[in-house]
């Protein structure tokens, strides 16, 4: 299964195309629309104002409730796209988003509206194709979570810590960054290979770093392992009844590029939103001129709790593929 | 450029075929030794002891000193593969190396002889293909460097320091793990997207994920974001001379999925060489019962040193991807 | 540039997403009409009477009228889709049609109305690309035409003797093959290679195999080759001022796989319609048994004439795919 | 599985990497043997004077005499290379070879020694390939088959007609064509797509494209469909006992993409050896003028023949790659 991500924030509608879907897949769409439900905007007092139903309308390979085999494309409409000037950000490209790199990979002709192709509205079309891997997996007795595994530099907060330190930086005009740990259970030993372009770390990668604002990921104990001796971080085999497991899983699941039976677990790092009320530093591209900039509009302080369901489908999504090398 | 690496490491050769090479770049066969020695054993009084030429003899690709633009092979025979038995490998797999996990995967067919296919060993034809890379992107200003950012929990630690470090551990029969940042400078502002399989951070992830023992990757701030507000993550812009800069580069490089001309950072965390000299537990694949192992052999306390090359070549291999997107 | 087409014949759209096309071409939608005009149905008195305005809706990737660089989706809406039973397909399937071997690869789970993904109507999509990769080619110098060079057996046919074959065939019930024969100016010297996947023959081939009814595919002479010698077969080389060219062009533009600067010509074979009104034995797939079938509705006698547009559209998908290796 | 061919003609070596080979295939390494020398030179009184031993030799991917699931690379010694001058062909290209769209492509690097990459030569490790695809497809009972279907213009030859004419061929210093029927038996229905990339005829042309000499490629049958009706092109369905089957096989077992269960055949047609001795007309390329040339040296007047088991090859490659899919 492979997928192709299109649209922009401010055109008529944003999509995918899922290709290489089994065929006969029961589409439960109750499910579908509960993981567009948590990652909808506007269901969170610290989230942003924009609200949009997300419908998801299929435009193919489904017929009569079931999956055709054949490449399933789905939309969602653009519908609060408000026409206030974004003429500015053409110029004055905003720090660490896409606006200026963007502007050079596409010659200008980038649609800046809202973020264009770089919007995190794009995750959307995203956790659709997710839900329809989820309900690949399931059937196989595979199943994949996440949490926030860190906010603002505290690890592991609970629901009331990750508000106030939301609220605290919305009150700051200011965001926060953090961490998601994910899990998928009940992949068989033996999916990957070491090789480029097989390993099961390289496929994760490929469609976590996929996802906006991702810039780090980690399986197992990750970098604690430059902390740790091999006594330490080396998983020790033991028989349980006729299955062989580890006892500890600091390898997150995956030994040489292939899965090895246990949970494979991995984290991601995700930065700040970069769409902060603050004055800050850029340039004009017309002008070659240094610019200062105040961004205005609808912004999360903190995109992570809204990740966790996007964060989840990527990585669906490459257990798919995982399993079909 | 598209590149496979094949052999085992007690096979009659390992080597690698490079496709898509751009034709008429006179290949510096020194330049390409200097890269191999560094990776090679036997150099280090911290370090395997096994020595072996690692002699890399081209069969393909290139005539009269350069490149064809055909597909370059290359092979380095094996000749230090001592004739003791293995066999017990296949029975008792070393915990936390591919051992398991490949005997899963290749239905007990894959060669277990000093890791086979899984073996460190395989980093050299990697290492030959990262210097052809090297040379590949030197002539447009593109130089590829690295440094052992940790090791054995200390940062950004001296020789002296990481002798200290390693000997300990070998003293204890044990290894240590560490990480790795890298930094590729020179890189035009407009390689990438946001899209899957071109985005700059996955393409990265696919070169270097597919090194064995890489279990972490982040770039720029990486996992420090999780504890940044976006007013000191995003990294201003001001114009120097005619060029777009960034005063601070969190982002490493990338906005969007994109280069933004600024070096391309990153770090890689390495987990310690799972071969240790004490006793682990371990199950017997053909008795389904628990067993203990003591492994013996040639085998690096660290492996963190040497990986410097390697994480430089698939650094440089993710580059030229990067570059052809 | 790549693409996947996606739509069944009586769902809500159909459609395509165009990955990879460059960014800044001003989109002149009216050549794109003029290019889906030449396929549509009910524009000839041989043709089917189906009549839809094939009206093409952009989705993504276009902004302000020229391309982004971002994938570029674009839909048409089925509209004419006859409410009428074609449940018996499910069950007789058509001979020479995908029916059987559609229902055996989607688990009986394929849309069986109208052919559903395998109707000829996803032609329209894919001359929609073609356009966009016409336009592409058109700034390079090149040009991508075609011409009908066999129906029902006759050669290089007048429209008259077109136009008489086929209400010949369609007086009987009956269908006619032909063949089309392409040829695409102005491609450089020196694209491609002898190399599985890169070599020029192969990837028209990916593309031309891809359109529906195409059953072979030959370059320059073709299957004429097997009737020549080669000193009747090899094109001479002369100097036309500075430019190398060849006298005849028996090898279609290509040696080795490699474009040689001569026009790239092909031709390709099209099997008759297999939907005729006649009577033909076919089988009960539930209860496994042998069947007669009737086919109604609307349905071209002769295809060939309407496949112009759409194989030079995959033409031209073809040379930007080459020109991008 | 995939392949990658790598080599010069007048090189060290030429070989193959296999990627994706199923683990535990016991290899036939006489059956290799057979299907090597079926292609090998020397053999017959037409063949070209070289002899080479054409000795496979395995560096990696098999252990015990069993494939591991590892890259499979094997690779032949190039014995005979004379050493006579052929740095003429460097600047007067060979009609209708790929010495002239070679130097342009590869910026006059390519090893132009006996062909380079381009040699025929190259087709002994493709051989190789098909001989490990055929014992994967083996067990399936999917067996592989090809004849000489023409030669010189002579339908369905004797043996003795196509010695006749070659030889007849080779008396005037001059080469003749042919075409090549194949057969795969035994692919169950299903296998394919109607889309790009992954219908059967799109993944048969890719590996049968990538065959030299190969310009032309039909299904079933082919161009003469361009001189039949629908009723008489139609194959006709009815059950043979539980099995669907048709009662002719104009399709070549193919429809909408898809294997229909019937035999799958194929034609290919073959152009003459542009290596003929008599003198033709060429360019200089340094001096950009008109030139003649005599092609001295060892060369098949006709390659139909030995081109049987490469056809072979290519065909049981793209099986193994269509049922993968």
């Amino acid at each position: 299964m492979n997928y192709t991500i299109f649209g922009e924030s401010h055109g008529p509608a944003i999509g995918v195309v899922l290709t290489g879907v089994p065929a006969g897949l029961e589409l439960d769409m109750d499910a579908v629309a509960a993981e567009m439900a948590r990652r909808a905007p506007g269901q969170d007092p610290t989230a942003t104002a924009r609200k949009e139903a997300d419908q998801v309308e299929i435009l193919s390979g489904v017929f009569e409730g079931k999956t055709c085999g054949t490449p399933l494309a789905a939309i969602i409409h653009n519908t609060d796209t408000r026409s206030k000037d974004y003429s500015k950000l053409k110029d004055l490209p905003r720090p660490s988003h896409g606006d200026y790199a963007g502007s050079v990979r596409y010659a200008g002709c980038n649609d800046y509206r809202g973020g264009g192709h770089f919007s995190g509205r794009l995750t959307a079309p995203l956790v659709f194709a997710g839900a329809v891997a989820k309900q690949i997996l399931a059937p196989m007795g595979i199943t994949v979570s996440s949490r926030v595994s860190m906010v603002g530099g505290v690890a592991d907060p609970t629901e009331e810590q990750i508000n106030e330190i939301i609220l605290a930086a919305k009150a700051d005009g200011d965001s926060v960054g953090g961490a998601i740990a994910g899990t998928v259970t009940g992949i068989p030993a033996g999916h990957g290979a070491p090789d480029l372009g097989e390993n099961a770390e390289g496929i994760f990668a490929r469609h976590l770093f996929a996802v906006p604002a991702v810039k780090g990921l980690s399986f197992g104990a990750g970098f604690a392992f430059a902390s740790m001796r091999g006594s330490q971080a080396n998983d020790p085999f033991y028989m349980d009844g006729d299955t062989v497991k580890t006892r500890t899983n600091h390898s997150g699941g995956i030994n040489g590029g292939i899965t090895n039976g246990m949970p494979l677990t991995f984290e991601v790092a995700i930065r700040p939103t970069p769409s902060i009320a603050r004055e800050q530093q850029t340039v004009s591209l017309s002008r070659k001129a240094d610019e200062t900039l105040i961004i205005n509009g609808r912004h999360d302080p903190c995109i992570v709790r809204r990740a966790l369901p996007v964060i989840e489908a990527a990585a669906a999504l490459a257990t798919v593929e995982l399993l079909g090398k």
